[in-house]
């Protein structure tokens, strides 16, 4: 990571009167963010001829054949749910256990699917699949560390990406993401799972259709409480293989999980398709709790007692952007506390959030809802029960429509894992451009470096890269693709 | 506010490893922020003779002699609310309006009290009565920037002053108020009520029983539109006079009301008490909401819609303490959404939030709580609702059991307003240290020049002052402080 530049300049004089002021007088600035002290990263140049990735589109494939790489938690269930996808050929399962490899390959034929090649054994026997000239998508599971150096190579080796969450954990592994899929012209996915949630994809819609007016405050968080799991040893239940999540909380700190807060408000927002994330600052707690927890577990004498944590308990990091939004995200695996993403969206007509418990606030006035009837709008309180049923039914967002019944019967977080997959498959199969682009995988995985960047300065203020290079005002608005003729059976054709 | 420095150092380097690294084997300090640039203000020398107010008692008086400044919203309640508070003498009514004087005194004397002083006709008015030597205490219920002047000269008169939130509106004020109450050795209490509403004194009263082990994070808010209030003209419905608020909105920008918030979480912390808040960074959005609100009252063309206001729509603050914990203060009362100050308390062994939903968690093994048979605890999902009642009545907190009856009858925002009058009064009566001091009428009021400073530095880091200038270690947690004879009544004598 080269830091470029720490833009220090004149600091903004205060002029704040004490006395009584008339209205409007005010002569400060109402823009004088940019004498401050920013952190900012060098962006590498790209190469001649690279040009950049948005919305790309590959040849439609009839079947994709898919190479799995990470059969864990995630990965096992992953292969579980693509044998319900239409068009789908798995060629090859891999991990570093055998174990896992047989149980996934012993799945599959189960569910009346051939047998996939196998590979395990060691951490470097992904290359050779991801070689296999008959894979057309490496699906990634793996631990963390190794989400960017698998992508990269498959993506060198011709294959489309899809990588779990977060898909790099430095911004020069974001940059390589990036620079690889630029040159290759290969998909690069991340498994930005929580996007597809039902009331996730209902307040884009609301969103887009201007329920909320003007978004203006967005939050999204990952709190969740994975102190059983990150201290699972080897053979107890939930260990993570080797504790690497434990070992990341021990050699990281800031939000080194940011993408399930930041997905969904991203997509709301417009990151990187009309607005940007300009800069943010990240301040995190002391670690406290993963020391308690370890010498209640092990003993006060135990290593994992004594070894010194990185990561503080709570990390929040604010982000504002360039249309002058703000975007709260915060990050805790190591308190009790109710799990929970936040996802609030705060707009000039209406109001929603979905922990810790789940309502939408519009303004009785809303001109985006007039003529429908809704009852007893307010934007000081949410709306009954039978509103917020019915707004749920009225914006269902279309790809739920598309695939969320599948969903629901074959599950994986609630359907929204499976919505994910047969979204990736949907799109390559028909050339369609992805749900999220590697711009998107870059954008949310950064935070994980930033926010540490920040958070060692003090909480200093660090510009984020744009990994677009001057691309990001060129499209307006996330956006799902359908074929034509899925695209009028939804009623989108207008 | 003088500008003592910036610490511009050394940017600390990024060590993060991309590999595999075995646990416990990060070699990266676990505390390198002070390598940060901080804007950090000049701390004013004390005067010789000046020592500190911490703890600060008064002789004990048996009847204390109020004069009350502002009778508008907040000011002609607090008149009616005092007519209930036995030991209290109403000796003087001010404001600019005399028909606002004229109907709080009419109000005194069909509660059976005498007729007090009348002061009103312009701004000027008030320092006559604020050097009438009968008066023992001047409660300030004006706008904003008049409280601290007030304030400072009731002081210098000898008066004890009781000052509606915020105390201060800039940093140098929030020194005027120290410096005053140190140096004339008189109380200064902000009156923050929301510290005393039920919920928020008994997370309190377990926070300091120890419920939530270590408390770590904690969140306040203001959460609240007051678009129809800020943008009523005189004569309408809830306007403010002159129409101060707006005009607060207009040429400030931060969290220029941030102590409803901070108040509770920061009781918890013990800030001044054990803990401090260090460094705080702030973020706010663009203005969107007034602007648009302004259009739609007012017309397009209309001076409302095109006053340039500075204060953006939404403003969070974050603050880091001493011992490593953090709070999040926000600010928003332009945007349709429920109300909310959030309140939130997130510790090693439990979780508590207030907004928008009511909510308790804690853990199965929580030691506090051993023996209490207390059903179903877990961190991951909040406490049952007859668990929940079962804690709301074993954690009430004394000062709610010493007055909060009385107080529910009385009213005014359910009751706090009350309690935190009866406080008062209490105090100054039994000639016990009141239950907030000027240092945290200080401290909780720079949060609106100091997020204000952070926002015009690009969201930069800056140092919270010390306003004990050194002694905000010497006592241990917020002390609510009874006569002997009524701690013996509440069983706090053990």
């Amino acid at each position: 990571m080269r830091i470029k530049q720490i833009l220090c300049s004149l600091l903004a004089a205060t002029a704040v009167a004490t006395g009584f002021q008339s209205c409007g007088s005010s002569t400060a600035s109402t823009d004088n963010r940019h004498r401050a002290q920013v952190i900012e990263l060098s962006v590498p140049e790209r190469e001649a001829g690279q040009t950049d990735v948005l919305g790309l589109t590959t040849e439609p494939m009839d079947t994709v054949r898919v190479a799995f790489v990470g059969l864990g938690m995630r990965g096992a269930d992953a292969v579980r749910r693509f044998t319900y996808i239409p068009g789908v050929e798995i060629v090859a399962l891999c991990d570093v256990y055998e174990d896992r490899v047989k149980a996934s390959n012993a799945a599959l034929q189960e569910r009346g699917f051939p047998a996939a090649q196998e590979y395990f054994g060691d951490t470097a026997v992904w290359r050779k699949m991801v070689a296999r000239p008959e894979v057309d998508l490496v699906y990634i599971c793996t631990g963390w560390d190794w989400h960017t150096p698998i992508a990269v190579q498959a993506m060198k080796d011709g294959k489309h990406v899809a990588i779990e969450v977060p898909a790099a954990m430095t911004v020069d592994e974001c940059w390589d993401l990036v620079n690889t899929a630029e040159k290759t012209r290969r998909h690069c996915m991340m498994l930005e799972n929580c996007v597809y949630d039902n009331f996730e994809m209902a307040t884009l819609n609301m969103a887009q259709k201007g329920l909320f007016g003007e978004v203006v405050h967005t939050e999204g968080a990952y709190l969740h409480d994975l102190r059983s799991m990150n201290f699972a040893e080897e053979g107890e239940p939930g260990h993570y293989a080797d504790m690497w999540r434990l070992k990341q909380n021990t050699k990281r700190t800031g939000d080194i999980y940011p993408t399930h807060g930041l997905g969904p408000i991203a997509q709301i927002l417009g990151i990187h398709r009309g607005d940007r994330m300009n800069t943010l600052v990240s301040m995190n707690t002391d670690q406290f709790g993963m020391t308690e927890y370890a010498k209640q577990k092990f003993g006060d004498t135990s290593v994992y007692a004594k070894t010194p944590y990185r990561m503080g308990d709570h990390t929040t990091t604010l982000i504002r952007t360039e249309n002058g939004k703000t975007m709260m995200v915060q990050h805790d695996v190591t308190s009790p506390r109710p799990y929970s993403r936040i996802h609030q969206v705060s707009g000039t007509k209406g109001f929603a959030q979905k922990w810790p418990t789940t309502g939408i606030a519009l303004e009785a006035d809303n001109e985006a809802v007039q003529g429908a009837d809704y009852q007893n709008l307010s934007g000081h309180s949410y709306v009954p029960r039978e509103t917020f049923d019915r707004l749920m039914e009225d914006y269902r967002h279309p790809v739920i429509r598309q695939v969320g019944a599948l969903a629901q019967e074959v599950g994986g977080h609630g359907g929204m894992d499976f919505v994910m997959d047969y979204r990736l498959i949907y799109c390559l199969r028909n050339g369609l451009p992805l749900d999220m682009d590697v711009y998107d995988a870059a954008e949310m995985s950064c935070l994980t470096g930033l926010s540490e960047l920040s958070i060692e300065n003090g909480s200093a203020p660090v510009a984020v890269p744009d990994f677009t290079r001057g691309a990001w005002n060129r499209t307006k608005g996330q956006h799902y693709a359908f074929t034509p003729a899925d695209a009028e059976a939804l009623g989108l054709t207008e």
